[in-house]
C-alpha cells in the first residue's frame, strides 16, 4: 500500500473547513436562516450543475471565462453555477405557475468561479441570498432593508450603517446631463469612488465613458452630496429637477426612507448618493452595509432592485428586490473585531471515562444532560484522567464532569469549570437536577 | 429578447427543491445537526471538487464510472466528490496533527454520481454523515448506536429498530468453513438476503463466490439465527467456537449490546446476524435502521466500523466508526407515513396590507411579533383583503392578523385562525402582549 500512497491535498483556490472555522460559519448561517424565515422567506435549492446555456452570457465576460464547464456522461454541455441569481431566474421561470407571486425565497449554497487566486480569492464559496420577486412595491424595498438590519443585529453587530440609493436618481441625472447612453460605464466608474477618489473617477468617466469634463463634474457633484437624509433628499430634488425619471427616484427614496424610519432608530439607514453597485441589472433601490469600525473592508451585505429577473427564460415580467450576505468577508471582520471565541467543539460539557466499570453510568449521565439541552462529549477510551483533561482543554470544552468510584459511591460528581479552574461538587440524585442547575450557572457566567 | 429565449430546465437526474420540499428537508438537517452536536461531533466541510487521483479507485468500479470528471482551467484532472467518506479520509490524513484524535465530525453536504436515472436515482443528493476516528473503543460503537437512536427519536419516529452485527463474527465463520478468501463475494451475496431470499443467496454464493453447497448452508445457518439478543449471542458462541476471530467478535457484540442496554429501552437494538453491509471497508460493528411500519424501504440510517480510514493517504493508522442518515429515503418514508404537514411558508403569521396609510403600523406590529419569536410575513402590495387572504391560505399560514382603520382606531386587531376559520380580537397596547399570548395559544392547538 505504502508505495501507492497519494498525497492528501486540496485544489488551488479550494479549502477545507476545520471545526474552529466551521462552527462560527454554521452559527451565522443559522442566524441568517432564522431571520429570513421570520420574515416569511422560504428556502429553495437548485442543482449545482446546470445546462451550460442557462449559465453562459448571464453574468459578465469575466464570469463566462471563470465558469467550470465540461461535458457530462450523456455528452451534454454543463457548468457549475457561479451565483444564485441566475439559478433563481431559471427556477422562477420554470416553476412560476406553481410558486405564484409574490415569492420570497432564501438560498444558501455553494458557487464556483475559476478566479485568479493571486488576489486572495477562493474558487468555491458560499452565497447567502434572499429575494422578493413579483412586486414593485416600496414595501418590499423597506422590508429588504429591515431584513438586513435584523440580520446584522442578530449576528451580533451594533455599529453598522445601511447605505441606500436609487439607481433611478442617478439615471435621471445622467439623462439630464446627456450621459444616458453611457450609463453603464459611468456607473462602473462611480462604483470606485470610495476606493480611488473623485479625481480618478472623473478621469475614468472621461477616458472610458466618453464624458466631458463638465459632465463628469455634474455627476460627481451629485454623488458627493453630504448631510442627513432629509438634507440630501432636498438637494437631490433641486439637482434632478429637470428629469422626470430623477424626480420619480427622489420620491421613491422619500417613501422608502419614511417607511424605514417608522421602524428603525434614526441614523441606521443612510442615503448615500455615491452607492451605485457595479452590476448592470439593478434598476431601483441599491444598498450596501458597512461596519462603522471597519469601513475599509467594504460592504458585508449588498443588493438592490431589478426590473425583470427572468426575461431570458420567460415572457412574464418578474420585478423584484434582493440582497446577499457576504459570509466570508463578514467572518473575516468578526475575527478582526474579536467577536469569535476560539472553540473547536459544539458541546459544552466533557465527561472523562476513567473508571472502566462505569461506562453505563457515564453514558446515562450524558444522556440525562442532553435531555436538558446540554451538549456532552464522553471520551471514548478509558485512559488516564490527566490525558483526557488535556484533550478537553485543547478542544475548548467549558466544563468537565469528573466522577470515579469515590464520587459514584457518594452519589455525586465534581464539576470542573475549565475556564476558571475551580471545582464544585453536585449530587447525581433526582435526575441530576442540581447538577444541571450548576452547569447552567457556569455556562451563564 | 424573445427570440433568444432559453428554455428553463434542469439536467436529467437533477432537481429543484421547492419550499414545500425544502422546509421538511431543512428541519431534518437541523435536527441531525443538533443531535450530532449534542454528542460533541463538530462540523467540517471539504471542497466539492477534488484532484481526480484522490477520488478514483476509492469506491468501486461503479463509482469510478459514475464520477463527474473534467479538466479545470489550469489543466488539472478534477472530479466532483461522490461521497463524504473519501474526502474525510483525505481530510484526516492532511490535517491530522492539527485536529488530533479522537476526532468526531459530522458532514452534511451534496455529492454527485452519474447514476442510471431509470432506477429512480438522482445524480445529485445530500449525505449526512457522522464519524468518530482514532479509536477502537467499544464505547465509540455504543455511542454511534445511541446517536442513531436519538436522531430517529428527534426526527419524530417512535417505531424503529436498529439492527447490529459484527463483521468479525461473519469473518470468523467464513474462516472456519474455509471461505475466508472469498469473503467479499460471500458478504455481497449475503447483503441481498432480505431482497432475494435464502435460496438465491445460496445459489449466488456457489456461482459467484465459489462456495460449496455445504459451505453455503453453514453460512446461511448462521445468518438465519433468530431470537432475542442473548439467545442469538449464545447460539453464535457455539457456531463459531472453533474460530478465535469469531469468538472475539461475539465478545465484542456482548460488550456493545450491554452498553446499549444500560441506556436504551430493551428491544430497540436488535442483533441481526444477516446484516453484512455490502461495502468492503467495514471490519467490525455494522448497523442498519429500519422503520417498523415500512420495513420494505430498507435502512434509513446505516454505518459501521472500519480499521483504517486513511491508509491511502497516510502511514498513520486511523480506525473509526461512523454512520450516514439516508435523507431522501427518510423523507419519502415520512411522506408515506403522513408525518409531513404540507406547508409552503416558514412563518406562522400573515399580515395583510390593505390600508395604504398604515404601512408603518403593519411593519412595527410585525417587528414586535418577530421579537417574540413569531415569524410574520407582511404582504408587499396594498391590494384587496380577500386576494391577500387567498394568498395566505395557499401558502399555508396558520394565522392572519387583520387590522384596518377601524381596528387601529380601536387599538386592536382581528386574529384569524386560518385552520378553523374562527376570529378573535386582541388589543395592540402594551407591546401587544395580549396579542402575542393569543397567537401562541392558537399555535399550540
Amino acid at each position: 500500500m505504502s508505495d501507492a500512497r497519494i498525497e492528501p491535498r486540496t485544489l488551488k483556490g479550494f479549502r477545507d473547513y476545520l471545526p474552529e472555522v466551521m462552527l462560527p460559519r454554521e452559527r451565522i448561517i443559522d442566524v441568517a436562516r432564522q431571520v429570513f424565515r421570520s420574515y416569511g422567506f422560504s428556502p429553495i435549492d437548485t442543482p449545482a450543475l446546470e445546462y451550460l446555456d442557462i449559465l453562459v452570457g448571464k453574468g459578465s465576460a469575466e464570469t463566462d471565462k471563470q465558469l467550470y464547464r465540461f461535458q457530462d456522461h450523456g455528452g451534454r454541455d454543463v457548468g457549475l453555477r457561479f451565483d444564485l441569481t441566475v439559478p433563481l431566474a431559471r427556477f422562477a421561470a420554470q416553476h412560476l405557475s406553481q410558486i405564484g407571486t409574490p415569492f420570497k425565497r432564501y438560498h444558501i449554497a455553494t458557487v464556483w468561479r475559476g478566479e485568479n487566486t493571486q488576489r486572495g480569492r477562493y474558487r468555491e464559496f458560499m452565497q447567502c441570498d434572499f429575494d422578493t420577486i413579483g412586486t414593485r412595491s416600496p414595501a418590499a424595498d423597506i422590508e429588504t432593508i429591515l431584513v438586513v438590519h435584523d440580520l446584522m443585529r442578530a449576528i451580533g453587530f451594533e455599529r453598522f450603517t445601511i447605505r441606500v440609493n436609487d439607481r433611478t436618481v442617478l439615471n435621471g441625472l445622467l439623462q439630464q446631463v446627456g450621459l444616458a447612453e453611457q450609463s453603464t460605464a459611468v456607473l462602473r466608474a462611480l462604483d470606485k469612488l470610495g476606493k480611488i477618489g473623485a479625481e480618478k473617477v472623473a478621469d475614468e468617466m472621461q477616458s472610458v465613458a466618453g464624458a466631458t469634463a463638465a459632465q463628469a463634474k455634474q455627476v460627481l457633484q451629485l454623488v458627493q452630496l453630504a448631510g442627513g437624509n432629509d438634507d440630501v433628499l432636498a438637494q437631490l430634488e433641486t439637482l434632478v429637477a429637470d428629469s422626470e425619471l430623477g424626480k420619480a427616484g427622489v420620491a421613491r427614496l422619500h417613501e422608502v426612507l419614511a417607511g424605514v424610519d417608522a421602524v428603525l432608530q434614526k441614523g441606521r439607514v443612510r442615503l448615500d448618493v455615491s452607492i451605485a453597485r457595479g452590476l448592470d441589472y439593478y434598476t431601483g433601490l441599491v444598498l450596501e452595509t458597512t461596519l462603522d469600525e471597519l469601513p475599509d473592508i467594504g460592504s458585508v451585505c449588498s443588493g438592490g432592485r431589478y426590473d425583470n429577473l427572468a426575461e431570458l427564460y420567460t415572457k412574464q415580467q418578474l420585478p423584484g428586490i434582493g440582497a446577499s450576505l457576504g459570509l466570508d468577508r463578514l467572518l473575516a471582520a468578526m475575527e478582526e473585531l474579536k467577536m469569535i471565541k476560539p472553540v473547536r467543539t459544539p458541546a459544552e460539557v466533557f465527561v472523562p471515562y476513567f473508571d472502566a466499570t462505569r461506562l453505563g453510568d457515564y453514558l446515562r449521565l450524558a444522556g440525562r444532560l442532553r435531555s436538558a439541552g446540554i451538549g456532552v462529549e464522553v471520551y471514548p477510551d478509558c485512559t488516564k484522567l490527566g490525558k483526557q483533561l488535556q484533550y478537553a482543554d485543547r478542544r475548548g470544552f467549558r466544563i468537565a464532569l469528573v466522577a470515579g468510584e469515590r464520587e459514584f459511591a457518594a452519589g455525586e460528581c465534581q464539576v470542573k469549570d475549565l475556564a476558571s479552574g475551580q471545582s464544585t461538587t453536585a449530587p447525581l440524585a433526582d435526575e441530576a437536577v442540581a447538577l444541571i442547575a450548576e452547569i447552567q450557572r457556569i455556562l451563564a457566567t
